[in-house]
């Protein structure tokens, strides 16, 4: 290796503004497989097998670029939501799909309001396109604080269900904030729509000031190939169109969304699988001692009030155990709805902890 | 299919910079496999049979996150181009890097100044970002201009080999640049170093102020799976990391990125066919009167000084044939070096229109 330059002086030729900035830290990826790796609300059961069939069929022609507008995923994903195909967009991840939004809408002082505590990427994100955060506390129901529907801002982000608390609002309750704030763009992101006893996806088309985002990462068991769907009218995805990158989703996750969107019944059964685990985990973690908000999603968030519970997170990990710790929320823990096995063998170790 | 808002109002909702914008027009992408693509430089080849396996193997695992860093990409690359992994970064394509570095170096009113005619994605980032583009033509000879040592900027990027011109600038010169210029981050776009006699893909780790870009959408056959890398220091690797979304790059492309950097033999195979027939191409094009700068790509631009081609480029589109028209360069025809048997075909529908 040669020799390299020393190591701070390249930061000089960055924006301040980013090198202020501490980054995402995403969950860890162990290697091992014999973790129970249940930190990041991955699905434990495969995707659809007409996935693997359709990248390997795509492989075939992995020296073309892929279609820029993906024509096909947008088309399934219509049909799919009842929307016009013209208002989808589809993103690397529904996180790149987050990046396009922030970059076209927000400039240097807007203000992007969200209840917390949320998904913790919007904390990262705002501030990258010098945004600035307005973090609006959900009271103990995790219903939509009234400060919602009055706080000066250019973008209000609701995640629904939420993470970490897997609560839900009702649809009825979002239509009312889309319907109050014509003033600002609302984000519903639906990552864990699925697993969930209602959507509002279809309001992406109904609302001018409305986008819905999904993700085939959680329900369809695709984390791993990054695919996120964006739902709104023809006229913003034409201007988000704009600012993302030309090919920004692959040939290979192009055809692996349209194989798995083709196929409701491989995801439904798995959600329905994840669902039932989702009310073990719940009747054993409570018979623990443990307050759990009512869960939509395919993770439960655990708390133990007043409790640090990163003595918890540490010995479970010692056991090849991995659950989501966050510091500003000591006293709870989010765990991913696993397998049944690793459920059981969970709620063992946290008995005898 | 529901009954959606009118198509106008939602872009209220957008910044003006954003909406003002044309946004960037990639080359067509027809789906008919008897056309003949000589639009977009793709290897007309197929990539390394290990990149299939490979991606048929990760598909195991797609239900999980891929890993945020692609540190088997990363230490791949390092050791191909002898630097530090710390300085890699590997991008949804170089495209993203691009992306990447205009918003972790560029503040409003910024300028970027790079040599034109080039490739036109400068021309749609820099905007986006809210910088200002400062073009320098190039002279006749494609040499780095003079005014490149002095041009007030934040940002030079040179595309080496150039697109559309084919055209290479020597190591020497880049690191005189380099060398001359501390006060500037300069970009060096290497996507077509692999068909040139020399690269500076070192650099990147020698130099605070430089970032090489690589992809292995050209030599590899890859432009259908989206993989660039991107080589810099540690230091510089660590912000550009905070602007990235965690996991832009899938576990398929990594995968195959792995197999891909893994089989040199089968890449420069690939790359010694294009460059026998990139001879073959220009002198069939001297023959029929075109000047061309001498190629280091995998493409050639034909000209006809003071001639428009666009009904030689329309003509050649009724026959099954693509070739890149740009309007700002009417007497010029950018070719993509296709297999031996598309460019007969091209040769002769050429000599008889």
């Amino acid at each position: 290796m040669p020799k390299t330059v020393p190591n701070t002086f390249p930061r000089a030729y960055v924006r301040p503004e980013i090198t202020a900035l501490a980054g995402y830290v995403p969950g860890e990826q162990p290697s091992d497989p014999r973790v129970a790796k249940l930190n990041t609300n991955e699905n434990p059961y495969p995707p659809s097998p007409a996935v693997r069939r359709a990248i390997s069929d795509a492989c075939e022609r992995l020296h073309l670029y892929p279609d820029p507008t993906a024509r096909e995923v947008r088309e399934r994903a219509a049909r799919l939501y009842d929307v016009d195909p013209e208002g989808v967009i589809v993103g690397n991840g529904s996180d790149e799909l987050l990046t396009l939004l922030m970059r076209a809408v927000i400039a240097p002082g807007d203000a992007v309001a969200y209840s917390t505590p949320t998904y913790s990427l919007y904390e990262t994100l705002v501030p990258l396109q010098g945004g600035v955060r307005v973090r609006v506390p959900y009271g103990p129901d995790f219903a939509i604080p009234e400060e919602l529907f009055s706080v000066d801002a250019r973008m209000v982000i609701v995640c629904n269900p939420n993470a970490p608390s897997g609560t839900s609002v009702p649809r009825r309750a979002l239509e009312r904030l889309a319907e109050a704030r014509r003033d600002v763009l609302l984000i519903v992101d639906e990552a864990y729509a699925d697993f969930a006893d209602e959507n509002a996806t279809s309001m992406g088309s109904r609302h001018p000031n409305v986008v819905v985002l999904r993700t085939l990462s959680k329900s369809y068991s695709l984390a791993g190939l990054r695919v996120g769907i964006g739902i709104t009218t023809p006229a913003l995805a034409a201007e988000l169109n704009k600012v993302k990158d030309s090919y920004n989703v692959s040939r290979l996750a192009q055809a692996g969304a349209v194989a798995a969107l083709d196929d409701q019944e491989s995801m439904l059964a798995h959600v329905a699988r994840v669902r039932a685990t989702r009310a073990r985990l719940s009747e054993g973690l409570v018979a623990l001692g443990y307050e759990l908000p009512p869960s939509q999603t395919n993770f439960v968030l655990a708390r133990r009030p007043g409790r640090s519970l990163l003595p918890v997170k540490e010995a479970l990990q010692s056991r090849g155990i991995l659950v989501r710790y966050f510091p500003e929320l000591p006293d709870a823990l989010r765990i991913t709805v696993g397998t049944d096995e690793e459920i059981d063998r969970l709620l063992a170790e946290m008995r005898t902890g």
